[in-house]
């Protein structure tokens, strides 16, 4: 081909360097990548803190990149966002102090309006406008939309914090039926139509074992899960279910790290073919997990 | 049946007081009308001031119910929505001074963020709620999804203020193929995936123009379209668009009007079978608009 | 709307003296009723005595329109009727002396053809004609096509006077699937070939069983079902299956109404939602009863 | 094969004298004309006067057998029916004194109720029974279904005698679609609903016209068009429909065979590939004028 | 019909001695099979030797013009060919010298490409040939096509002699349901790509199981299954798998007869309705045992 | 990923030594191709030369991988292929003498056979089989199957040699739907079945245009297309249709390469995107074609 239209980050570096040889290597061996997941759906958990670094609109746009061209190979990936950072962002800004109940951030009315934008309207927003430079093929969605997540208060004490009631998955398969990305912001709502703001790793795993996926995926800004957290040499590649659990148990897996694992060994026993917490640093960190035979951080398998 | 499950807020103004003829009368007038208009599809805008009052949640809770009712007999509805005065709001309480050029506000990158955060994360959700407490049937789109709105830059001394270069349909016409009611706020994006805001006026009637919809309609806080904006007695129930064309070259038609004037002017030169602009003040005016012969507001005809 | 296309009898009692609240009241109220039998099987049927009276051409006038009002709004009505006393008149007319076994009318030969000749060739017929005035929605059915109604000989010494051997739907799933009224004469016939005249009531009762109607409704002539025949105070609203089975057991039912009652206790115990006797005498009694709250006669649930 | 589940009036007539390789000639000489007409629309006209003769009934079953061994090749037949005669017999029975107009019949109400439950009620019902004895394969349909023919008056002093104003083979197209042999009796309706009888051998023609049809064939008990109608001897086997046309100004044409000879006139300049007049006498005659090389009849093409 | 596009060899003994009555009579007796088996697969085993004779091309040619016939009335047949004695004779001509352990050929890889190029260069494409000459409906295919036939080694000592590890008839549905007629040479291939002959009678039967053919009919050179294969008075019209299951233990089936045998009775115990052994010298053998109620040959049903 | 089912030629030239970087560099470079060219039919005449060298069996794996490689991706390819050489291997093992008419080889009836045994039986079976290894993917058609060519014959002197009449793409098209791989045996047939021996590089742009194929693909063995056949310098990598006629008019073109750049020439001017040349004997030379910017051969567009 003597023209192209290349589009993306990935242009900055170029790949003049390379043989003709070393790039047929790479396609190659990517084919039975490509060919086992090949209209199978992979959730991905895009977390705030994955992005992070001097340039989080260029790990957008990698990020983007990468699952467009899951896409473009046949894969059906669903991407489920939070957006923590960008809520406190918008709560200073407008004066709002932050209140807590044992640990947790209580969420009044006012504060859920803030959370509901920012998802919803900004975070949501620059994930689909990403991806969408590349064609016409995100749509973003909030759990409110067509009843995807029915939502329950947590804790009355916590005001509008919810927890997952059930995921009615109808409006993915609509849209991925269609070839569309779906990109879901993670704000669900009762039947009576009040709005609660939901732990976005749970929305991740809760949505991968509703629609059957073959790979739930956190991206964030570790190596993945280690046995002794403070120690990168413990970092484990490949662990069981139970195994996790174990770790878990024994506090061997850091607080933060907690929700991931819980939503990693849950969907691994409903129906997830496996469950990873890859590193979002590193560039095309799902690209290379999902079609090279190098691993990028932790797989999880049942049971 | 002795039992229902009522929803919606016409559960305050009780029936108990009509005879079951005069119920049946009611229905029965309404057969032509759901015959004529089944599988049709009707794009209402929901503008802000149109729900102004004492009691907004109300009156959008009405106008929620009246789309969804027409949708469960048989109708087609597309909700456009804007949001100026909530934008303001938002502004106000983030400390940002509007700027204007030749009396156009100025939509620098900060303000497009709010705007698109109020419209996209508060606006829509909002309306997309209140229709989803009668069942899972409105899905929350911007037109940045799936290349619903491509949009050009009108001024660059305006910024961020976008004009239409294109509507492609393709997602309305999935979510309403699959029953869906696509609620649309009117952020629009080119090809290098930069937002704009657009007029929801136009965007409403360029999107009835792309399906090919049956009706276009204005819900406002007039009861309609006057030969003399100062005179409620100049009041004109149905006029051509060249008709409609004279009153706005003579500046019968107020700077306000204007913009939903020019549209149902266009749509109905377009392949839209009607436009209307109608008070949205009164309780169930679609309804009663789609439903009974009596008219609220005013219609236009092409051509 | 400044121009409708009204059509039916409905335009005889003008409703401008109600307020346009009034009518949205009338409307919204229906709502949760439409959505809750959208694409739900409503078989009805519809008797001669019920549309006995001063103008019978009116009573079924409004019948139809009620029918075809349930479509347009989304339910799948079917209908199943008798002809009793029109087979009666022809009878007469040519001379034919009824004769009976132990109560039961002699169906010979002449009478079968006679009997059929009303059924398919005149009241099928009217009822199709009084639905079609509103557009190609109505087809007439006898139960001998496409293998709907497979009859056996009741007992030898009464002719063609049939049971039902089995229904088959397949035809009435294909004309529902294409937005079609099946109304069907009940006319049954053997493998040979040979016609039988059964019992509409049993008829409408076996075919909403083999369709799996919501609801199987009888218009009749009386409030309901009383617990003393000759007491109007007596009307029951509604009834589980096993309180009509003690009704009928003590002989509190009237004789005419035995088939009926049997039909809707046997139906709701057989994936029919609910069973119902209404007073057909009331105008729109079927539109009352599906849209509006007020229950209009006996509704008989199971088991 | 060593068991057959044959049935219809062929049992007969035994096979038992002819040698295997004597039918396996007939099956094959068959093959070319079962792929030239596969899933192509035959419309047949049946005929009272076709089917006069010793034993009415077994030249039905012959009838019925040859459609229904038709559709089992892959056809798709349409079977359009009068029955003259018949509605003279009830009338007679009930008394009903003709009258006519300038030699045609005038249809009061009454006899147009006659000619309706014996065209729908019995001659429709009696075709459909012949065939259904193979299997659940035929639907009788009036005109008056699913708005299959719009009917006009023909002059106001005939009375309910009507003229086609429209065809519309939506109905039609389903039925076959679903693998149905529609049977069709010859009463239209207007757009106020009331019916009126229309001429059987124009309803054939229109119908062939509205459905596309391969062939149109009457079946009646001449052999053919002659150019001598007293001359058997100028049995004409094909012509062009100019020379049809040259026929009937000639008056060679009989009167009774007028409206068959316009009809097929009309139908092959209207898109149907060929139009036939066959003598029904012949037992399988319909069988053997579409899978025998031998033609039985006149054949008509256009122009 | 007064003109025929007749085809095949039928065209050589004529129908003109036969009355218009046997053709009739002839055509509707096979109208109950033509409805029994309709969209019913029928595999047949096309065997070499059942086609010896005077003249193998018209052999052939009255064998594709059954096939072609049954799938005309809407049967689905499936050919499968095996091709020993042209294998033997390429051998010969390139001067290959057959080697056998314990009686069976040795396939070294030089054979295997031998039989390969004439069953599927050769044998196949001559029957594809033979149909197609009646319109596209045949396509040739090898066991390796789409993964149809996975083969495993029977014996190492044996070279490419390969039994049947799987059949995936996704290929065969695909082409079925396309109106396609499939024709299978028995090459098999193991996932490394490599190919073994196949017994063509044990491919039929393994065929016949997957796509859950209602017949396997082999036609071969003898009447049928003897119950002592020297003395023709032996033959069995009609047995069970048990039977035939003795007949194969106490020796009285011949050697060449064993692998049909043994496939007859094995599909018969796994979902297909009746396996035939047939004459293929008599001609349209095929046709008479599918289309008349004689018999010809043996027919083996379960258990 | 930490395990692989890597298979292929791939898997000799390990990618252990490339940085993580450079291989997203390779699969992001190859995006933008992989979306334009997504559900486009790309036909590739594979001929025999261009896989000549010291592996032929090895190139036919980088072949098959290739081909496999961008169905995966989405593309729809077709192979085309010849094999004039191994035609000639068994002619002159079986002792045949090649006969010419003015430079012309003479295809008589038994090296007709010999040319489809080798073609169907033999290279269509091995290219089949090598892309099979990857998946149940390729099916072997030859050009007689479903009517998918139709010949004629050249000249009478010259026996079985065939040109083309017509090519019914329809077989092709069911085959791609259902996401196979259609690899085609240069055989037509007539009407009347009769075989011919067709030129694969004529039938490869043929096919292409029937299906309206983005790009005609001719592996060979030389670099390209050169304005001086025999200087390697004057390599031409772009050029037009008419630029390639004058090349051809001058002579520049050797005669070897005139079926080809006749097809090219041909194809980009009947619908064809754009025709190449390509050198196969370079390793997944048709992956670097279509997945990276480097050209390798020459690309002729129109007009």
């Amino acid at each position: 081909m003597t023209a192209a239209d290349s589009t993306g980050p990935s242009a900055e570096h170029a790949t003049a360097g390379l043989s003709v040889a070393t790039k047929a290597t790479v396609l190659c061996e990517a084919l039975p990548y490509i060919r086992r997941f090949a209209k199978r759906v992979i959730v991905v958990k895009y977390g705030g803190n994955a992005l992070a670094g001097n340039d989080p609109a260029a790990a957008l746009a990698y990020f983007a990149e990468d699952v467009v061209l899951l896409r473009s190979v046949g894969m059906q990936p669903v991407v489920v966002h939070g957006g923590g950072p960008q809520i406190g962002d918008l709560m200073e800004r407008l004066g709002k102090v932050p209140q807590f109940v044992d640990g947790l951030r209580v969420t009044d009315s006012e504060t859920l309006e803030i959370a509901r934008m920012v998802l919803v309207g900004k975070v949501n927003r620059d994930i689909v406008g990403a991806m969408n430079v590349h064609g016409p093929v995100a749509v973003g969605l909030s759990g409110e939309d067509a009843g995807l997540i029915a939502a329950t208060p947590r804790d009355e004490a916590l005001g509008y914090v919810g927890d997952i009631a059930a995921v009615d998955p109808a409006i993915l398969r609509k849209l991925i039926a269609e070839g569309l990305i779906p990109v879901i912001a993670t704000i669900g709502s009762d039947a009576a139509g009040q709005a609660y703001n939901i732990n976005a790793d749970t929305v991740a795993g809760a949505v991968a074992e509703a629609v059957g996926a073959e790979k739930l995926i956190f991206l964030t800004d570790i190596e993945g899960i280690r046995t002794d957290p403070g120690d990168p040499a413990t970092l484990v590649t490949r662990l069981r279910a139970a195994q996790l659990d174990d770790l878990m148990s024994s506090r061997a897996v850091s607080s933060g790290m907690i929700p991931k694992a819980s939503a990693c060994a849950h969907a691994v026993r409903h129906g997830v073919g496996s469950a990873h917490v890859l590193d979002g640093r590193v560039r095309h960190a799902l690209l290379l997990e999902l079609l090279t035979p190098e691993g990028v951080g932790t797989m999880v398998v049942g049971p």
